[in-house]
């Protein structure tokens, strides 16, 4: 509300467009007041709240899910501010004409330096869950869709993750017509707010807005056009947002007898994917544990300046020492001062052990073992809490 | 690991318990060292780190899922700790002679005052993502178990919204036999390690720990036999935990014809359920209010103090004061409690803003539109990112 540009003249322009262009489906992120855009066309409109995402139907929503990734990025940096956005993915369930329709919105964290890039561990266990959450969640759909801000280029591992675990298609790669920024990019330079110099390696711009897509049982999908905005806005001296939006023509059609299931294993080198995606993991995961080495160690520290003060306090009220051993005010200064130390270190040496554990429990995956025969009705015995 | 009581011999009573019960499958809340817990028994042992929740399964486990619950406490309840232990569900996918189990585990929040629970609003809404959880992840299941510490009387409103909206059955209510504590209770004033106090308005104990489950598609699920520990290990003077363990033995068959899904509104008052939780939401969302309106106003006058104290240290700076105001101790003292205070404030304001939107997504609640007819083929178009 208050950082973003020339705010409510994109608001408006953004509802015009909504208007004008009769969408079936408009799915948004980094929203932060969706009552504004009141697009009276959509009348389930469904606004996920405190996650900045939202999804706007022409026909009516079910159901619907928001899952928080576990990880996502440090609250101490507050100028990228992806902590405090809590990144999430929102499952909308909408049913046309008798076919299940399982649309999923998100955005993964940032990347904000591709040379050296401190969020990659996350952003991949992001992947990593986004994956499993809609392999979990997407067993009764027709047809999966998903679109979001994935701040991941079309040959990072990541994406290759994604797309090879959960069967879904690239809808740039498969559309059989293309119109917008060249190569499909959705952050470009020729874009006002977009930062010049982080695009200075990609003249053309980066592509990290997808639409996904897959169809599961008796379904088929095509892209027929997918399109992007180009810069500014047609007739404006502004764009509608620093990214440029991606609009997909798909066409839905039961297939005469069925296809099969295509969770899962899509790719035959999905098993190299995975170890690479691991290796990342386990990069991030030795960095936190030294960070989480490193805010101990300071903790400690802090104590033990706190103690040998209170020792020497101690001595002075005892009458030990003869006069003050420091000015009352520098004494106290150093005080607050690893107080501060002490909770800060604290604090942060409790959010890495947390780090660790996630990037842990990432890293391990999923254990993949064959079912096991096993003989007719039986009896199945379980213990609950301890 | 530094405060459970008599950890290690507990830990090797439970090992060998489960060794010697034969369980096909068990599940386990607040384990931190699942490891510890090595029973050769299991070899598709599946740990959920980071959660305190742990499964262990005779059968081979085929996928696991954990959702992190919005909202758990809060973080400056430092005693009652439940926000560090970050509570959630986890999903582990069995297959047993071809027929899918999808079992859950979780730990809701506790109840630390049953007269004035600060703490329901948040359970509440622990409990409805719990069933949305549930409900979106089991379309696929067989059979679907639900154990843990649910931390909730079983005539509560959070239980009766779990089991409606889920059609999950209670298995001390349905099992043929049953063998333990009086009523099923699983928090016992027997137990040496229970805090007596909390259990005085409850002479036999109170019923927290819960066996759910139900049958989907062509099955049937029936409970023979439920039991429970009753305070002491046997033949020892310390219970395995502060919960009593629940027991049961499940018996489930393949019926001749399908029963039809019984997924949701499976009881004719699950309106009136609903409106009751919302209404008890409703109650935490405007104390949370209350709550970030004080700490945004005491920010507000922490910073207004720093600006005075600023404003008078520039006016003895540029000489227009004679003497000093203040004492520099007191001063400095003064300027450090006002930046503790802007600091812890502006933390907590920020906290209980996001509660608040939580509470609100919680409150709104799932939107139940029937759905359209629509023809044929057709085409979707739709629109990602801004």
């Amino acid at each position: 509300r208050y950082l973003s540009k020339r705010r409510q003249e994109r608001v408006r322009l953004i509802g015009n467009m909504l208007c004008r262009e009769g969408f079936d489906l408009v799915l948004l992120q980094e929203v932060r007041a969706a009552h504004e855009l009141s697009v009276p066309l959509f009348p389930s409109r469904s606004g996920v709240i405190g996650s900045g995402l939202c999804v706007f139907s022409r026909f009516p929503i079910l159901d619907t899910l928001l899952y928080q990734y576990s990880l996502n990025g440090y609250p101490y940096m507050v100028s990228h501010g992806d902590w405090f956005c809590g990144k999430s993915v929102g499952l909308v369930i909408i049913k046309i004409s008798g076919i299940i329709f399982n649309v999923y919105v998100t955005h993964l964290h940032a990347e904000y330096c591709r040379e050296k890039d401190a969020y990659l561990p996350h952003r991949l266990v992001q992947a990593w869950e986004l994956a499993q959450f809609i392999r979990h969640t997407s067993k009764a759909a027709d047809v999966v869709l998903l679109g979001g801000d994935l701040n991941m280029h079309p040959e990072d591992v990541g994406i290759r993750l994604l797309r090879g675990w959960t069967g879904l298609r690239d809808a740039f790669a498969e559309a059989a017509r293309f119109e917008g920024c060249e190569d499909g990019c959705t952050l470009v330079p020729n874009n006002c707010f977009t930062v010049k110099t982080e695009l200075l390696p990609f003249p053309l711009g980066i592509r990290i807005d997808y639409i996904l897509y897959k169809a599961i049982s008796s379904f088929t999908v095509k892209c027929e056009e997918l399109k992007t905005t180009t810069g500014t806005a047609p007739g404006m001296d502004i764009p509608f947002s620093d990214h440029e939006a991606v609009m997909a023509t798909l066409h839905i059609q039961r297939q005469g007898q069925a296809v099969g299931a295509t969770l899962g294993t899509a790719e035959p080198t999905l098993a190299d994917v995975v170890t690479e995606a691991r290796t990342e993991v386990g990069v991030g995961l030795r960095a936190a544990q030294q960070q989480r080495y490193s805010t101990g160690r300071m903790a400690v520290l802090a104590l033990l300046l706190l103690l040998l003060q209170a020792l020497a306090a101690l001595g002075v009220l005892a009458g030990l020492a003869a006069g003050q051993p420091f000015p009352k005010l520098s004494f106290s200064l150093l005080a607050f001062l690893a107080i501060g130390v002490l909770l800060l270190a604290t604090g942060l040496h409790l959010f890495h052990t947390i780090e660790v554990k996630m990037l842990q429990a990432g890293a391990v995956g999923v254990p993949r073992c064959p079912p096991q025969p096993h003989p007719g009705p039986f009896r199945s015995r379980f213990l609950v809490d301890f």
